[in-house]
């Protein structure tokens, strides 16, 4: 399988290294704007040829499939070319920069019998993968809520807000976990720093049932936290990105409700139990992704995070946008 | 200073041994409906006498003060008597049920000459304190955001839900460190189990300028969370009350804003630097805030956590209620 | 059952209060040398006599036990005419200043038919109770090891060292789990300070087998740790004590060892696994070991904590003593 | 420059990309007696020569420096006649299998006038660059110890047992901070497993003052521990090398003592004030160390991890092996 990559920048080398490793794959072009990254990737990879007009991999008739790692706002005219060429793709987070083009997209990968997989790396770790697992064997119980906060000191992104650059993240992990298809999204969030990109949200996302998520994303924040919490009524879970070993914990905790005769109605009481770390596989996350959309390819299968889920995180963001704009009003997903 | 205690149930205890042992007070009443709670007063402060009548405390023309430390449904009927019968008065967080009722304590307060003090009790931390002293030092700088998360697995109240019962602590401490005032308030939450009480809640603040407050209050978490980001433009701090000892750190992290000529025109750029957890006071808080109340009585002066700051912990609560039931609507403070 | 307390101090409060609230107990003398000692001691426990003089406790014929809560120095002298006067006797750890004294002592104690209980206070937690319950069921497999790090800033005592001070908790707790009879201690430390006491210190305890006990006592540490860490070949398992709610964790981790031909002979791999942190009971430890106490009187039960388990602690210290005196000589026990 | 590098497995490829992206060095050769490692190092490193025969190496005239990276039993073989043939050297920790061996390359090295350096890692690291500055600087005062704890459960070794495995880390670390020459060693372990080889031990230095030091190195423990604290009597300080951002804390903590009149003549209080943690330096290690010893190499100069640095850990590991063996005896360095 011949694969073409399409940025050279933050993400590429590491998606041109973990394809590179990857059995019966050959990575045989490299395409930036920018001179001194494809250099870069012609020192590090000799074999691929490196290119600045991406046209050079659309019209490659031997290249089976185009990685697409750049800026979100060039996706839609990237990847259009690349799947009307007859290349299967996988896009670089979010999908798309708005519903209208992901749409389109999603409609010509399924007109052309194509795979277009999005690049939701964290669905592949070997936490989300058990905790996954955990869920659709009913361990937690029905859901309660999804509550994560990813904030940090961060690299302030000078073309998108920290809604668009760290909320796939979460949308993803929670659209994973759950089937339910969600209502509708309440965004808050500010600008301090005049730059005209907010560098902090909170994000509600209510869904049909009284499931609830939260999103609390954060450029601003002396410490970096990367914690979900998951409630459900049987038990409940603890995801923490920043341990190094037990990042999954599962709480043999909740509440038990009853129903009494009386004045309260509902008799509600809490339970405390063992606690649970299971044992997660270390694998490089990005290897396993490769892996994954090169099985894809070959055997016709349905990527995990197809174009459907990419869509999906792109309608929540889009949604989110629009509360953040309108200081926090209900937005239908 | 006589002083007589009306409720000795989960915190009524706590407020008596403190008073006890603070030089100058005598505990003379001790006031609870239940037979249970009177008995174990009194064998525990054999020198009190008991009562299940609240009005005996009113009529002691000896007695100079009245901690009401009851549910939140009875305050105003307690401190409103105590206060026309010239007793100084310390009340239970939060200070009343409507702020209807808590503008008529303020004013009867005022008009009687009297101190009127709410136990917030967390004012009187020494987290708390040192916290208030770097922010006053502008050592932050100008603030950026106040983000809390307070959750745990909660025994349920069977009277509140968790807004009026843990949001309380968030906005007293929030209004102690900021001198704007609040403009409007946004609410959204679950119950979850049907008792007719949400069990979870997100609020956000609204004030004048960029500055946004957030809080998250919970109890069904399978994990205890108390902790505080404060984001200013010079440093940020830390407050996690979970910590041992280290309960606050200032970091010397933050963004540097410039202006630039050319495509961006705002260029943002983040610095890290050292990091400093301030030596705190350890005393308990209830001790010094007994200390603080006595004071304030003897020598006429203004206690920190007033009726005024009481006032706004009910204000904020009132909006964020009514903001719940509205599924997130901005309600104006 | 009436009992009376010898010494009104640092921990004798906690004794009283906790035998005041146990059933069926009264508490109806506390001897201190110190007249402030004694008035407050009168002042919480109005119903108990207070005397500077033990002799009238040993001579109260009603008494049915004494509690001597009085530096080690002084135990024996206590100890010895309280169990001559028929008292059943809980005294504070370590049990006495020397193996010969506590022989002593266990003699009389066996001769009297009476019961003689050493406060290892740790032996009574739901921590170490569980921790108990964990090695008894084999869930470890064989013991490898077991060390324990008790450090922080201390408050120096000025008349003992770290070793006599800290020493008796871990010592109580190896000899709690582990069945085997120790062979011999090597003990370092420093004074630093010239006091003339040790201040810190690194205790080793040999087995007859290949297991062996470390630990690391130490006033002089800017940080306080209360960590132990247990291996078997089965499982592992560490016990945090400074952990709010999981200090004890079974890690499902543990080393392979199979016979191999070739030039190694033994092949030696590891292998992790899940980690579980079992539920805990949160009683105070003091109030289960009072009511045990009680208990043991009553039915003319063994204390978990008997003469002959805090004997065994004070074998060891003053071994320890010896190799410290010596730098480090192997001392046999 | 040109750079040679012995031995292609489990460190050797860092070394070799390092040095690949250090400016001006060029990496000629890489030897290594394993087919399968020198056609890993051919396919990643094109440029440089392969082959099984280190002395292609040595006989190489533009050959600058050797880079040997081989088990420490090989070391001599290999360090002395690259040096015999002039060539600059960066070896592997331990230096050498023994003192001997060490003393004979450290005379050859100085008799050639050649860098000879041993490849002490952490020593570059930030937090013990800023570790030493505070150390130099004073800030702790006079030091009173150096305790470090490095525990995880270990990859076994085939060929070494844990003493020589890790403490290589915790000597050099301790002898760059500190300016004695220790007194003597003692050490006491077990071997659990029976491969003959220790899997845990506890390692003692004492220095001539009271000054001491104590390492914990063990192969079998559940969790991974990595932590030195050093006593000052000015302040002290924590070094985390677990903490992903503030390794190093720097207590404002410790006690006073004062001569006084009286029954126990010396007075030791203690003292708590601020903890600080300073900002590290975030560079790869392996990246300044192979920076320094090119500018060594060039400019004449003397590498912080020079041959007397490497020989001196040699001696604290061949004597806290005899001590091992002669079951914890104090044997002189």
């Amino acid at each position: 399988m011949r694969v073409g990559v399409i940025g050279y920048g933050y993400w590429g080398p590491n998606l041109v290294r973990n394809f590179a490793q990857t059995d019966g794959v050959d990575v045989v072009w490299c395409a930036d704007l920018r001179a001194e990254c494809r250099s870069l990737a012609k020192k590090r990879h000799p074999q691929a040829s490196v290119t600045a007009d991406a046209s050079d991999l659309f019209n490659d008739e031997t290249l089976d499939a185009v990685v697409v790692a750049t800026p979100v706002a060039t996706h839609y005219s990237l990847v259009k070319p690349a799947l009307e060429h007859g290349k299967h793709v996988l896009v670089e987070k979010p999908m798309a920069a708005s519903v209208r083009e992901g749409e389109e997209l999603l409609d010509l990968a399924q007109k052309k019998g194509l795979v277009l997989m999005v690049d939701h790396t964290f669905i592949y770790t070997g936490a989300v993968r058990k905790i996954k697992e955990i869920v659709e064997a009913g361990e937690l119980g029905n859901l309660y809520y999804f509550d994560s906060v990813r904030v940090n000191l961060g690299l302030f992104q000078h073309d998108t807000d920290v809604l668009w650059d760290l909320a796939p993240h979460d949308f993803s992990i929670l659209m994973h976990l759950v089937k339910e298809r969600p209502k509708c999204v309440s965004a808050m969030g500010s600008d301090h720093t005049g730059s005209g990109f907010a560098d902090m949200a909170y994000l509600t996302v209510q869904f049909p049932n009284h499931f609830i998520a939260h999103v609390h994303v954060n450029w601003l924040s002396p410490v970096k936290i990367r914690q979900v919490l998951i409630g459900g009524d049987r038990r409940m879970l603890v995801y923490d990105d920043m341990e190094p070993s037990e990042k999954v914990r599962v709480y043999d905790s909740g509440v038990t409700v009853s129903t009494r005769e009386g004045i309260y109605g509902v008799l509600v009481d809490y339970r405390t139990g063992d606690m649970r770390a299971p044992k997660l596989e270390f694998r490089e996350a990005l290897s396993t992704e490769c892996a994954h959309f090169v099985e894809c390819v070959r055997l016709k299968k349905t990527p995990w995070t197809n174009a459907e889920a990419g869509l999906m995180v792109v309608r929540l963001l889009e949604a989110a946008a629009r509360s953040l704009a309108a200081q926090g009003a209900r937005i239908p997903v």
